[in-house]
């Protein structure tokens, strides 16, 4: 008697305690396929940012940087209280001039009173990972956008959300089209974080959809390249590929990628980026010296193309691009956020004025 | 007789080649253990922040953390057109929040019109790594700092000069000392490498010596660790250490701190610094809650000392460390670049002032 007596005592105890525990909910996951992808220069089924099965003849390097999914973003909502991923990537060398989080994480924004509020971020572990960005949040309806690693090459992406809840699709908060071509500069090393790229960046200011095409090492506007992006269907082009090619390409190289451009889009601005001034050559001459020669060679093809008629071009000096003090790259070459900052500050303004008309 | 003419001709032939063709000198390594080390608490022999021999009933955490090299600096001389660097670190995992620069490399500051200018890095492979950290540079006289890794231990340090020209030491050119006691975010957790954590940008802006004992994770005020901090023979005492110890904690410990301190130092000037706001909670309403709660605790902790007659004790707010666009983050806590920049904006005309009458 005694011991079925103490036995419904700890059953009911075992009961009450189960009630007052509080539930950690599970996570259901959503494949992020089946949600908006922003960022791509024409629609495709996978995170690449081209399609280099239709491109051949581009050199290798090309090929293979477009499979990196700097740009991307996945938009989505949610009322769950927390939000996660599950994401895979590749074995590729983690860089020594970023993090992990830019090379191959992943970056939470939601919408808060109109503006694109930083929420997490997705700290990679291993080729695939999980983590839980943003938790305890109240359940009001949100706007997510979620973006991808700057230099890997994303296999799968899920959502994961409390169970009880929903994730989904969202729109593309983002009007136009500029696509943005140069070098790592513009593919976001070495930004703390993906969206702390300045074309990413330059989306939540301006509410323009800026399309990354930054090719780490490899900007150097090759002809199949330049007739490639020619044929993006992009209401202006932003030309910031003056870090990788040597001055004599420059000279040889620029004229033809703007008219292969404008012989597609007549009236389209196109915007020329005189590279970022080298940090390291602020001692080593010959580094110095090359990027006087790679910017003067942008500015004399500038001036060319001005006077055989071409309209509505531009161009960015980039004597200024970092500020004074000499503390705007992680490694000499590649802005840290202060130097992004800076980058803005002046391209942002030109931009705005620049693309007035077409976002009116 | 053909052939002795033949055998003279390509003998002068020969050595006029070996005349001709550029020399590229090779590298002359000289252990850094014979040049200035600055930025320890008291003289140590190794790369260590404190021999924590001394301190056997230290948290097992805060002694790993002060083999961590954060803050110390390397001062020396050269006419060098090439400065290179060997250096060995652990094998410790590599933290997906900051860059391999700043975990395990190295950062080099040249002086140049009484500025310190950034010249280079040391990018770093594996546990040994050899680097050029700047090269083609004009052989004038060159007064050099260099930065060690923020979070890893230098188990050996070599700096590496063209033949024919010498490393000689310098002297350490800031001026008093000032500790600063804290968190991640004082070790320089993420800035992008490690002459832009925050004591060492104070310490080229202001002149000054700060002494970085940020320790990630573990700046929780321990009375062993107080009555260490007492020991040290600092001219003002910075305590940034807000982040990582619970609420509780801090109502607990930090008076406790301030008054070992202010025992042994009676006229040093105390400096309190609230936590920066963590953007991770933008939307985590439990972290949100956390850190107002540890920044009401600390301010509470503040005006108690004051009361109880503590002169020389002040108090930077932490509400505006970061600004106001979320963006000063590379993980939702730690300070990116730009958010030390904005930390400076704040904590530096502080500092300035404070510490005025120590610098006359």
């Amino acid at each position: 008697m005694q011991r079925i007596v103490l036995l419904l005592i700890s059953m009911g105890l075992y009961s009450f305690l189960q009630a007052q525990s509080p539930k950690v909910p599970s996570l259901v996951f959503t494949d992020a396929a089946s949600l908006e992808l922003i960022g791509q220069a024409f629609p495709l089924k996978s995170y690449h940012r081209i399609d280099t099965t239709l491109y051949p003849d581009f050199p290798a390097a090309v090929k293979q940087l477009l499979t990196n999914s700097a740009g991307l973003v996945i938009s989505f909502k949610t009322r769950s209280p927390r939000i996660a991923a599950k994401w895979c990537v590749t074995n590729r060398r983690q860089s020594n001039n970023m993090t992990p989080i830019v090379n191959k994480g992943l970056d939470l924004y939601i919408k808060r009173e109109g503006k694109w509020v930083f929420a997490g971020v997705g700290r990679p572990s291993n080729v695939c990972s999980e983590y839980i960005m943003v938790e305890n949040m109240d359940n009001s309806e949100k706007e997510c956008l979620l973006y991808l690693p700057l230099y890997d090459e994303v296999k799968s992406l899920q959502i994961g959300v409390d169970s009880g809840y929903q994730v989904v699709r969202g729109i593309n908060p983002f009007k136009k089209k500029v696509v943005i071509y140069g070098s790592s500069i513009t593919q976001g090393a070495s930004a703390s974080r993906p969206g702390m790229a300045y074309p990413a960046r330059l989306s939540r200011e301006m509410g323009v959809n800026f399309i990354n095409l930054g090719l780490s090492g490899n900007g150097k506007m090759e002809k199949e390249v330049a007739d490639m992006l020619a044929t993006i269907d992009a209401d202006a082009f932003v030309l910031d590929c003056f870090a990788n090619p040597s001055p004599e390409q420059i000279a040889q190289r620029t004229g033809y990628l703007v008219k292969a451009i404008r012989a597609k889009h007549p009236n389209a601005p196109i915007i020329i980026i005189q590279s970022v001034i080298r940090e390291s050559g602020n001692f080593n001459q010959v580094v110095r010296e090359r990027v006087r020669q790679q910017n003067e060679n942008a500015y004399q093809e500038y001036q060319q193309l001005i006077k055989k008629g071409v309209k509505n071009l531009y161009l960015i000096k980039g004597d200024n691009l970092l500020g004074k003090d000499h503390e705007g790259t992680t490694d000499g070459v590649h802005p840290n956020d202060i130097g992004f900052d800076r980058m803005l500050q002046v391209i942002q303004p030109e931009l705005t004025r620049i693309l007035k008309p077409l976002l009116h």
